[in-house]
């Protein structure tokens, strides 16, 4: 009878919980309703749009907790290889309408809120930004995980969950100030806090050798413990039921007993102490190199990869019985070398913990990794001093020492006694400061290292990683870059959306890029052109309305909105751009009425956040900023040039000013960009590119042409040769006299910008300003050539977007998932 | 049009959230199991125990939720006087049967769950203790907290939401150790979080003098602002809708714009030194007076004071449009000197942020503000050094002075220039380090100044505020503490709750304790005491599982469970306790045969933790490892003797070790337990009472009579001349003796238990140990006597029981009601 019982509780259960959410918008409105009253806990005659904003939310975390739920039933029913993807930096951004998108059930909401007296888009504008990254790699991160979930792969995300994401960039008097991002202050519906799946991460302590049944074990005795607690935050696909979910970290202090540690009287002391040490994981670092070397940095990095992988082995061991099986059902990828850690760790688990053969351990690793590296230049890469990662992991950096001796004596058979080659090729980096070198162990343990796109690949085996590649060549491939055309397109622009759904005739293209090239069979229809115009005109004006909220500055939607914004980088140039307008400024200035009337006018937009320490990207933002007081508060200029920089730029941020601009500019000097992304967002907003031929623009040339983008300065292989002039180079005289209108004080702060100008002194150039600035201004004017002509214009920006499907990240993570993981689409049935 | 289609939609949104949730076993059913998918985020396939707590608790939660809405507008509606109860302390438990109980379902749930397969009192069991107090004053508020609801009081709690409630005790070799108690890492399900609930509190700064149209006003120039957010407890009343709030405090960092600090370069560092400073208001302080004079405990008790006045004034303001009603409209109470910075802070805003008249402020405050002292003595009273307070709360520091003349100033007019007394009764206390007496300040700004038991006011009144009495006699009142039987006898003894409610016929008791003395018309009913009997025998078998569980140990049910659970001190002498147990193993062991069958069994229960600077403590807590591991494992003795100590004594211990005592002991010397509501709980249980005439005892001798209890030991009026007997104090030989067999080291750790011996020898026993020792004696082998005699001992129990009303924190309330804080009773209708 016990049986029986317990089944007919089962059942009871079963009927009880059986059947979804319905999405007609009746039970929408009551599900939001009763988020307010029970979860946000407000009376039902008074919430705010805030409040609602956090039902809402609510109601829809319900929908995706669903599917997320059956996804992961169905990935543990049926076992596929699964992609784990390491990164420390996702740059979400906002997820409400990205999730009512992609859940299909955009409409139902929209009609459910305005019954009840709301509107969707202004409660969706009450959610902040999840910024846990810092800029390209972060929010590619973002857009990846967007593609894994809506092409069926099965696949988790892992992060570490920062109490305070990127800092907020607040302007005071021109100058740039950092404010803590305490995102999490609002709460967050879109996580889910998982207090029963935590790890215990370990730190410093001593490594001891222990006989057990006569063999030898090494044991790490850690002198310090953190807990490692998961938040889950689900990432809904298109058109699909599976939701993936993104792991994220927190850091609680352990309940593990610490008696040594609180038997000491003073007990509000230690806890206190206790405290310090485990919040301390919680600041995202800004992405200045400044952290290099700094203990907190490389503690975060650990704990990061020490629970995640504590996770993915509970996971495979619960489903599989031999660590053979391993590179057959987990491939571990490290998104930059922040994660590389993770190889070390891995043998430890597998040799300490699980007392598998160093060699058939190593083995399994080298079969499991794979590496993707966003840097270009070898001064990029991460290193961590040895007695850093002596004292904080003392048994790591044994294995790392044991994992480089037996790298260096298999590659002494291999190449000799080359020893110039194999200190360059050593993991461990020795002189005055020895070091361990992430890249050459990321390169090392992984069985494919990826470049982000091209030319990046191959300027890396030219260059950074030219002894590894000419030992593995086959382990080197590129993966050029993408964005997400549903957050880039479908959210963030819903004109273009419904316009390109309506030309091509079907959204299959939401899912599939390539199907965009339809829209050139459209490039000549007139009618097409018309409503092409009245969808920038619409988002132009959103933009407009947003500069004038933010800085008064009040623009003409007859002008070319000119954009940059990006991170504010000297390789990116900002610098060259704002000559480039104080040249404009000044030809204007010298301008007689009749010659003034042929200018086309422009309103240039600059924005984009400096890291804390960076003080020529400081002084970059200043000068933008004294630049733009000047050029907007002279009447005699008006509307024929503006310069606004907006605040605080992010995600929710970049969703408003990509579809509201005409031009935007890409600016790096050629060879230092590694891929851009920040391009290909635009280019699917039909905003036409004044690029030089860096990184993946070399590939967006080849899908739209050279004739419909603004192309200039030195080529990649032209670069090394100008540097090389040094003070011989020929540096055009507009050059010369729009630096010295700042060096004299035209703008104000003469010695605040003195060291900036030095920066692009003749001899001093290094990222070529002077060198690229004629060819600079030509493009600029082949810019200015082409918007007086519409209808060219227009066409341009039509071939862009058709040209763009080639740059989604569903066509990148494909690439990866064929070549690199080896893992296949496992779509959850409805 | 516009009116009408608001009208429409606001209606709309009426229909939809009309109703209240519904409480027949299917409809919980759906809302635990929707909880379990959606809220815990479990799949329906797989929960275990604690997810189905938490789901259960949520539920529960959405019911509360909607008494504390209808409560709230209610009060809002109706405006009655409020009080706010300020304590720094409130010592809750778990929520989860308190709450279903005083909700009036639990029988639903319980028959919900089972047809789930569940069991109620198992999930129960998954919830943590809320224990952020150290004892009796906090334990009191909860207490308070309940009655205050289940009267239908207009009130409001205002406490901390420590991060870390008190340490947890673990006991290691005999040893207390203190582990931090991370109550929050599992999630709270009782809790409301208010993320809109905020305001700031500042710290540190300037005080600057600022000319206002002609008049000059101090500003205050914080240096340091934290952010202070509402977290809402909702307190259910019993047999009522009222549901009341409980409002704690969470320090986060403040989203305040703080420039100069973000602007070093070092970011990160910036950010990691502000989270210390404001996660530092987290951790509870133990009651050692090791706080005193300490930066961060003053700091929480502004960061308290300040965010709690804050909410006070702006709910006032809403309401009402002068604060001439202030005193008809809001009673603020002190529970003890913690909070009562709490009068400096209203001067501050009624003088500088409102610009009242500091007299009109003065008058305001005096009449608002009512305090409660829980100290005895003198030394006991809360002092905070003035470098200290001028450097955190340099304005506060400039106020208390003032308050301080002002009072001299009139004191002089009343007592003249007698500087003695002067001294003694000045705020600010002078000497090597110059103090502020939070003590005196909280007499001075009160109109009641409460005792805690008769016998506590009468001994303030002749010693410690024996200047103030003279000088305002009408201030001082007592009102004897109470505890409700609604958490002491429903929930955690719900046999004798029935049994009550059986003999009574009605269950009205539990809202009108008085009407206990109705089982005096039982006490001689043979079939009574038989269902009595029962009742302790099951609450005995319980707990006898719980000791074996917790220390191996078996106890036979048959002996007496002789306890003593209360925070370990020497004033409440366990260590007499301890010598009076050695006696008895020492008389055991020279027993025959014979005499040992004539000898009532007994299992001794010990249990309390020690503050972790209070070395003397804990080695009381060791002697008791110490001679129970001897007597236990004698197995000369058997069931004769047992001594157990359970470790880590906190509410839900209480709940289960109170309902089986036999006989509980209550040892503090004569005159420094100011009530103890520890022996009011035994009492209700039917547990006998050992005890000194100190504190509440008087009282329950007044209920019950003395023949119902066994008394002992030195009065109160006896004590000051014993202890002036010195080193010609006589000392009974038995007491040489067991204290011979300590420092001789029978139980070993001999050098360890030196100076706990010292502490009682002849001429140092400052509590009278040696003094009281034969007297001790004496009443035990009373109670032994009694114990062979059942019906006289259930006799003595039900009388008890019976006498028990007296001692409802209800009536309590009511006195502070009407005596004190002139609040009417405000019944939110259904």
């Amino acid at each position: 009878d016990g049986v029986g019982e317990r089944r007919a509780k089962a059942e009871r259960m079963f009927t009880l919980m059986d059947g979804f959410l319905k999405n007609d918008p009746l039970s929408l409105q009551k599900d939001i309703l009763n988020h307010v009253e029970y979860t946000v806990a407000r009376s039902r005659f008074s919430f705010d749009d805030f409040e609602a904003y956090q039902a809402l939310s609510h109601s829809v975390r319900d929908r995706l907790i669903e599917r997320w739920h059956d996804t992961h039933s169905y990935f543990k029913r049926t076992k596929p290889k699964r992609l784990y993807f390491l990164s420390l930096e996702f740059l979400m951004g906002r997820s409400l309408s990205n999730s009512v998108i992609n859940l299909g059930i955009q409409d139902q909401y929209a009609e459910a809120l305005s019954q009840l007296g709301f509107e969707f888009e202004v409660l969706a504008e009450q959610e902040g930004d999840a910024a846990l990254g810092n800029g390209g790699l972060a929010r590619l991160s973002a857009c990846q995980m967007d593609s894994l979930a809506t092409l069926d792969y099965p696949a988790w995300g892992y992060g570490l969950r920062y109490e305070y994401g990127l800092f907020r960039q607040v302007i005071v008097d021109g100058f740039q100030h950092e404010q803590p991002d305490y995102w999490l202050n609002f709460g967050n519906p879109w996580e889910i806090e998982r207090i029963h799946v935590t790890y215990e991460v370990k730190f410093y302590g001593t490594v001891e050798e222990v006989d057990m049944n006569g063999e030898k074990h090494r044991v790490w005795v850690p002198g310090e413990t953190v807990e490692a607690v998961a938040y889950d935050n689900p990432i809904p696909g298109y058109g699909t039921r599976n939701t993936l979910n993104l792991r994220l970290w927190a850091a609680k202090p352990s309940n593990q007993f610490d008696l040594e540690a609180y038997n000491t009287g003073d007990y509000i002391n230690s806890v206190v102490n206790r405290q310090r040490a485990e919040t301390i994981s919680n600041v995202l670092y800004p992405d200045d190199r400044n952290h290099q070397g700094k203990e907190l940095r490389l503690k975060q990095q650990y704990f990061f990869v020490s629970a995640s992988l504590q996770d993915i082995i509970r996971r495979f061991k619960e489903a599989h019985n031999s660590f053979d099986e391993l590179p057959d059902k987990v491939a571990l990828h490290l998104n930059d070398t922040h994660p590389s850690l993770s190889i070390a760790e891995i043998m430890r688990i597998l040799v300490d913990e699980e007392h598998l053969h160093w060699n058939k351990a190593w083995d399994i690793a080298c079969k499991v990794f794979s590496f993707t590296t966003h840097t270009v230049v070898a001064e990029g890469l991460e290193k961590i001093p040895v007695d850093l990662l002596g004292s904080l992991l003392p048994r790591h950096l044994e294995i790392l020492y044991e994992i480089n001796f037996n790298f260096m004596e298999e590659l002494k058979k291999k190449i000799g006694l080359d020893y110039n080659r194999l200190s360059r090729m050593s993991i461990v980096e020795e002189g005055a400061v020895k070091n361990i070198r992430m890249a050459n162990l990321a390169i090392v343990g992984s069985h494919i290292v990826n470049g982000v796109s091209k030319l990046h690949l191959d300027t890396l085996k030219m260059t950074t990683f030219k002894d590894f590649y000419e030992l593995w060549p086959e382990k080197f491939q590129f993966k050029t870059n993408g964005v997400t055309q549903r957050r880039w397109i479908v959210v963030s622009n819903p004109s273009l959306c419904a316009l390109i759904s309506k030309w091509l005739g079907t959204e299959a293209w939401i899912r599939n890029a390539d199907l965009l090239t339809g829209l050139r069979d459209h490039v000549d229809n007139t009618n097409f052109h018309q409503e092409w115009k009245m969808v920038k005109r619409v988002n132009k004006m959103r933009l407009a309305e947003y500069i004038e909220a933010m800085s008064g500055v009040k623009v003409s939607l007859d002008a070319m909105f000119d954009v940059q914004v990006k991170r504010i980088h000297e390789y990116k140039r900002q610098f060259l751009n704002i000559l480039g307008i104080i040249h404009r400024y000044d030809c204007l200035k010298n301008m007689d009425k009749n010659e003034r009337r042929k200018v086309v006018p422009r309103v240039c937009i600059i924005g984009g956040k400096a890291a804390p320490g960076y003080e020529i990207a400081k002084k970059i933002i200043k000068l933008c900023h004294s630049v733009a007081e000047k050029i907007n508060n002279d009447a005699d200029i008006g509307d024929l040039l503006k310069l606004v920089f907006i605040p605080d730029y992010n995600v929710s941020v970049a969703e408003l000013v990509i579809p509201g601009a005409d031009l935007s500019q890409h600016l790096s000097t050629a060879g230092h960009e590694a891929s851009g992304t920040g391009s290909m967002k635009f280019l699917m907003n039909g905003c036409l590119l004044l690029a030089t031929g860096d990184g993946s623009t070399i590939e967006i040339i080849e899908e739209i042409g050279s004739d419909n983008l603004f192309l200039f300065g030195a080529k990649v292989q032209e670069v090394a040769e100008l540097r090389e002039k040094g003070s011989t180079l020929k540096v055009p005289l507009q050059f010369a006299r729009v630096l010295r209108m700042v060096r004299d004080g035209y703008f104000g702060y003469k010695e605040y910008f003195k060291s900036l100008c030095d920066t692009v002194e003749i001899g001093k150039d290094f990222y070529l300003l002077g060198a690229d600035f004629s060819s600079y201004l030509e493009a600029q004017a082949a810019a200015d050539k082409a918007f007086v002509e519409p209808e060219k214009w227009i066409k341009m920006s039509i071939l862009s977007v058709a040209g763009s499907g080639r740059f989604s990240s569903d066509r990148t993570i494909q690439e990866y998932a064929e070549r690199t993981w080896k893992i296949v689409p496992s779509r959850c049935p409805l």
